[in-house]
């Protein structure tokens, strides 16, 4: 085996259109370096497989299918929402980390998420000091909230972007043309529970050629139901209808989420709705508008058939950079995006210490909103606007994507002890 | 102005991806036999803009412009729902098109829009008979609900049918994801109150290489709420996720539909709530499973940017041959697609007369729906396959595709008279 030794790779949290082709820039970039990583094993379900030494053998995988994860949305070694505690609290589970690692000569940790991940990325970096195991930990950024600070933006945020400003507009050509005797307002809930990058992409739906009225709702600011639903009366008098986006995470003024309905079925039960259906009602009720409403949900974070072009290089360029801080002798960091210049858009790689990542939420800037609480500012234009740029098509056959689906065979165990996730 | 007569065209009931496509295709073929059709005058949202004398100027949009509705999803002219009604109830209203047509010289009526439509177009093409008036009325096919009788297919279904199945298998990917520590149900809510044929292209997420478990709950199927939570849970137990595709047209055994909840919120008001959330609850109340659901809604039929090639082939096709038949002195026709093989798929434009098509909806054949009740059966999937076939992409710019919004010029007004909708 040499000096070179495995890496391990997995994927954290919720997936997006491009965190595989994250994966397929790891992977690719260790392939052409053999004499440093020998093998890329993933994780099943994410750091779990470490956990249980459930490890995927990815050498069993050829090249194409592997350049086929560039363009498959969704995550390839399956993904957990599963956080390691902190050493105190658990050594068991870094303990078990190691065991696993020695057992089969994992020296790199490649690990594809988000802030938590981000913070537990940063906990096996120190294993080398905390617990005499030497490994190099890298983090790879990943996620649809665009909240990951230092890097400019998130992979996968700009394909999620581009998806609700692309079908916004459409449905709200839809809704105009409805309007005359039928549907005046079409309301469209989007993802985004603590900032409201997600629902600004909304704001790219009208633009000088597109004048078409939008009104946001972001869980940055506090709704306040009479001034919306004089905007939405505005709109409808002026252009015969009024398109909405409404964050998961817009609140009352008491904080509590407009999702969050006190309603209650014939059976007593609590019923979950969503945001969009409380709005539509609303103006339905207060205005007498008819209406409709649409929640995307994981149509928006999976929807690879529409995702943006600079989103789908960055995944992977990050992916690749993570290989190569590896093979440089990095550990503790994060590649970032650093832009360059926003038209004609430029960017490059950088460079975060996990330090300064882990736990640390960025939020969408106040100037980025505009002054009545309900658009975006050109500021806030200039950013998103290159982020949702380039299309990136995946092949079809017979009118359906061909999205690559891994024999994700399994890694002969070599421990014979199992272990029980906390 | 000689012997040639101008044409009069107009969009009705709800629009879709590709009904501009149609009205390019009619603009574009009468553009071309100036010697027989004068000029297309376009109804402001639909069959109002005669009633109203609001007639659009087509001849004021260059040909670039009108190319460009082959690829802009909604309608271009505006929608409207409307039904003439019968010449006995309401003699006033078909007196007035009369009034309007002569006022213009409109020789020719083309109609494009479903069942109702084709009846309004029928009764316009007996105004020769009725009223003295001679017009020749062809009705051009559109209908994302896919039950026109007589034609194999209609315009807007296809690319509906594709954007399902496309994104439901996009997120069927995400589920399957995250299924090993979260969310093991997907729902997704789809268009089709009558009939099931948007709901059967969720049985396309499928195929020899996608392995994925889709139960879908059509409107023909009375919905057993036992076999179904059984079947989720045989198909958790074996994959570890399951995907459900729910027509908004499910029934309970009552005949009630699942959408309609007996729920109430902190103000007594009634919860209008889709089909989705009511399913996805029930799984989570029995068999305790996280979900998530979507509500595809609007984004469903306005969805260009995911549109089927053939579907945009035929919607342009059935305008073209619309112009062509009223050429031949056709009237009271429709044209229609007829299919002469399933694979090579070939077809060609046929005729239906609008007797045979006016007011007889098409429902699914039961030989379409697998023995369960909840998938398709390959004769079903041997019909869907071709509709959603090719890629027909928009032209983008800086990330956002390009729609044409006309000038929408109007004609100039002839009559001093005003008409009162009724």
């Amino acid at each position: 085996m040499g000096n070179n030794k495995n890496a391990f790779y997995a994927q954290s949290g919720g997936v997006t259109a491009v965190i595989n082709a994250s994966a397929c820039g790891v992977i690719e970039t260790a392939r052409k370096h053999k004499d440093k990583i020998a093998n890329v094993y993933a994780g099943r379900n994410g750091i779990i497989g470490a956990l249980t030494e459930d490890l995927i053998d990815t050498s069993q995988e050829p090249d194409d299918a592997i350049a086929a994860l560039r363009y498959t949305p969704s995550g390839a070694f399956g993904s957990c929402r599963y956080k390691l505690k902190g050493l105190d609290e658990n050594r068991a589970e870094y303990e078990r980390l190691i065991e696993v690692f020695k057992a089969h000569n994992i020296g790199y940790f490649f690990y594809n998420g988000g802030g938590d991940s981000a913070d537990t990325c940063h906990k096996v970096s120190q294993l080398s000091e905390t617990l005499g195991y030497p490994i190099q930990a890298i983090h790879v950024p990943k996620t649809v909230d665009n909240d990951l600070p230092v890097t400019d933006n998130c992979p996968g945020f700009g394909s999620v972007a581009k998806y609700i400003a692309v079908s916004t507009r459409e449905a709200s050509y839809d809704v105009c043309s409805m309007a005359k005797t039928s549907t005046k307002v079409f309301v469209i809930e989007v993802m985004g529970r603590h900032a409201g990058w997600i629902a600004a992409a909304g704001g790219l739906v009208a633009d000088k050629d597109n004048d078409i009225p939008v009104l946001i709702l972001f869980p940055e600011v506090e709704f306040d139901q009479d001034k919306f639903l004089k905007k939405v009366k505005e709109n409808v008098e002026k252009y015969e209808y009024c398109t909405v986006v409404v964050s998961e995470g817009a609140k009352w003024p008491d904080g509590k989420f407009l999702a969050e309905q006190d309603t209650r079925d014939a059976f007593g039960h609590a019923q979950l709705g969503g945001a969009a259906p409380v709005v539509a009602n609303m103006i339905k009720d207060a205005l007498g508008y008819k209406y409709h409403w649409a929640v995307a949900d994981y149509l928006q974070r999976s929807a690879r058939h529409i995702a943006s072009g600079t989103d789908v290089e960055q995944a992977y360029a990050v992916g690749k950079a993570a290989v190569e801080m590896a093979i440089a002798g990095e550990s503790a960091v994060m590649p970032t995006i650093v832009r360059v210049s926003d038209d004609p858009y430029r960017w490059e790689i950088g460079k975060a210490n996990l330090e300064e990542v882990a736990n640390v939420e960025k939020m969408m800037p106040a100037e980025f909103i505009s002054g009545d609480g309900f658009g975006i500012t050109e500021a806030c234009r200039r950013y998103l606007q290159p982020l949702i740029a380039g299309e990136d098509y995946p092949p079809y056959v017979g009118g359906m994507p061909q999205y690559i689906r891994l024999k994700n065979a399994a890694v002969e165990k070599k421990l014979s002890t199992a272990f029980e996730l906390g």
